[in-house]
This record gives structure tokens, sequence and C-alpha cells, in this order.
């Protein structure tokens, strides 16, 4: 059985919104970050770099969320989560996926992870400062040429979805004025009315 | 025919190394980032990201490295770059590419690409001392837990070592001393034997 290690506030609940949405029978871990249980030898020993989400299947442990969004898609084809026989349309996803981790989630991430990259003080409060300008500029683009509707993709929903809901909720949290984001707006409006979100919200807030 | 957007110093060459592993007919772009070549609106048009790599191929643009990798496997099976027909295989693969884009790859960012994240000249200083730290950690972990051998996944080459191949030799760059890494120095060394990467490497010094 497929077992996912997730916690609250963290991209791992895009990772279980899509197995929700595959229908796929997973059991979910919630780790609490206060307790450092990310750092505790028994999580190294499945994922060494300390991160959630990490999913184990029956071959091993799958890190990192475009991975694992890429993972659920191909070992649930009925499900239809990404174009699995388009090479073009394939590598479109996992363009947006990889645009997600590897800038607009480290842009968010400055604000309060900014110990990640630096030390003093004042480079922190300046990192911090900065964050919310750089990840809106980052979520500007995808609002004026990523985002297709009413589906990122365009007519069909994908792992994308989940993945940018996510990051989307991060906005108000950061501060982040959302009048210049009104196709985001309606896309995360949009997925909150999808059953699998609305299980996996609950399924959250029950702890 | 394919046409790869690619500048020297950048990760397009994991790209353009994977292309000559796959005998793939493909004009190659080099721009000149000192120009601000990446921020004309010729090709802003390309990729609205201001951003190498950028692989036009008959369908539209493919951005962000791992896409491109993960195109350029699945549309030239033959050259065997990926394990294609196993999704769990896949995901590891898609999890390596993911770690250098989202977390390597920023790391080595943050000495002289702090800009984007900060404006105080004491924190680009910050940053820029802390980057090699952070690097050569995530580094670490590569060398320790993530490359298999004599290739990233294994007995298997993949785009996975071509990704590896460019961030490898950012570290010497960087002044990391690469004691530590004697795994990482093999496959480095094994990588420049290969003939693609020879090739490739001759061409980019042609200009």
């Amino acid at each position: 059985m497929l077992k996912l290690f997730t916690a609250t506030g963290t991209i791992g609940l895009a990772c279980e919104i899509a197995l929700e949405e595959a229908g796929a029978t997973c059991e979910v871990i919630r780790m609490n970050f206060r307790d450092n249980a990310q750092r505790q030898p028994d999580f190294l020993a499945i994922n060494p770099k300390s991160r959630v989400p990490a999913l184990v299947c029956d071959h091993g442990v799958i890190t990192e969320a475009p991975a694992i969004l890429g993972y659920v898609a191909q070992t649930f084809p009925e499900a239809r989560l990404a174009p699995l026989d388009d090479a073009f349309a394939m590598a479109q996803v996992q363009a947006f996926n990889s645009y997600l981790c590897s800038w607009v989630h480290p842009a968010a991430a400055h604000r309060h992870r900014g110990y990640r990259w630096a030390d003093d003080p004042v480079a922190l409060e300046d990192m911090a400062r900065k964050a919310p300008e750089v990840f809106a500029a980052a979520m500007g683009l995808i609002e004026s040429a990523y985002l297709r509707g009413p589906w990122v993709m365009g007519e069909a929903y994908s792992i994308c979805d989940a993945y940018l809901y996510v990051v989307s909720s991060w906005l108000p949290r950061d501060g982040i004025d959302m009048a210049p984001f009104p196709i985001i707006s309606e896309h995360f409006a949009r997925m909150g009315e999808r059953a699998a979100v609305k299980t996996v919200l609950g399924r959250v807030a029950a702890g």
C-alpha cells in the first residue's frame, strides 16, 4: 500500500489531492515539524533530505513533489491526471511543475526560511521583505502566460492544478493582494469545488 | 527541426548533451547574456521567463531543464536516456532532476545571483559567503545517497547524468574543495570520456 508523508502548510497537500483524485488507497502520515519529526533517524531513513512529501510505495521511496505527482498520474492512468501519451503535452506539464518547484516555491520560501541561504539577521530581514514581491512577480507570469483556463493545461484537469492550488493558497498567507490575480483566484475557487479537494481538506482539518 | 536556446555557464549545456546523446538534429543558439539577449522582445516571445534553456520544437516551446531532458528521452526512445517503461524508475529520474533544479541549483545561484532574492548589499554578501557551504552540503547528499554508480541511476546511463555533470562542474568554479566528493569526481571524469560530451564541449569552445 502507498504511504504519504506530509505536513501541514507544505506542498505535500498537492500530492495528497492528486492521490485522492486518482482514487488511490494510501495511508497519510501527518508529520509534526514543530517536534522536528523530519530530522529524526526513522524519517531520515525514508528521506535523507529531511523533507516532505515522501511517498513510500512497493518498490521504494519517491521524493520531490513533481516526481510524486508524475508517478501518481502514470500509475493511475484511468484518472487522466496527465497527457501520458503526448510527449510534448507531458513536457508542458513537467515544465509547469518545474517552474513551481525551482522558482516559485523557493521565491516564497525566502520569507520564512531565509536561514537556508543566509545567517546575518540583516540578510534574513531583507529576504523576508523582498520575498512577497518576487513570489507575486512569479505568479504574475502564471496569471498572464501559463494558466490557460479553466485548468492550467486548458480543458484537461491535470497534476499541475493540485500543485498550483497549494502554491496559490500561499499568496494571501504572505499578505499579497489578490486583485492582480483574477485568473488564479478563479482557478483556486474552481479547485475548492472539486470533491477530492473537499475530501482532503476535511481530512486535514480533522487532523 | 529542434532549436535549442542556451548560454555559456548555464544548465542549457545538460540539454545540449542529452540532445547529442539522442542523435537529434538540432540547431543550437548560443545567447549572449552580457548583451541581455534574454531580455529582448524576440526572446521573451519564446520564453517569457527570460531564461535558458528553451527548446523550440514543432508543437511549440519547452522550457525548464527537467522538462526538456524528459522530452528528449521520450522522443528518442532508442537512445535509452530514461527508463520510460518503468513508472517507479522514471519517478526516481524525475526526483533526482527535481532535487537539482529546486534545491541544488538555487543553492549555488545565491553566490552570484543573490539579487534575485534580496537588495541590501549586506544580504548579498552574506548569501554569497554561505552559498558554497549550502551547495556543498546538497552535493554531499548526492555523493552519499543518490549517485549509485557508475551512473546516477546505476548501470543505466540517463538524462540525470548530463544534468549532474553540469552542476558538478560548478563546484570547483565556486571554490569548493573536491576532496569530499570522490564519487562525484569519478562521475565527472567518466562523463568527460563520452563521445557526446566531447563533441558538445568542442562545439561550445568553437563558439
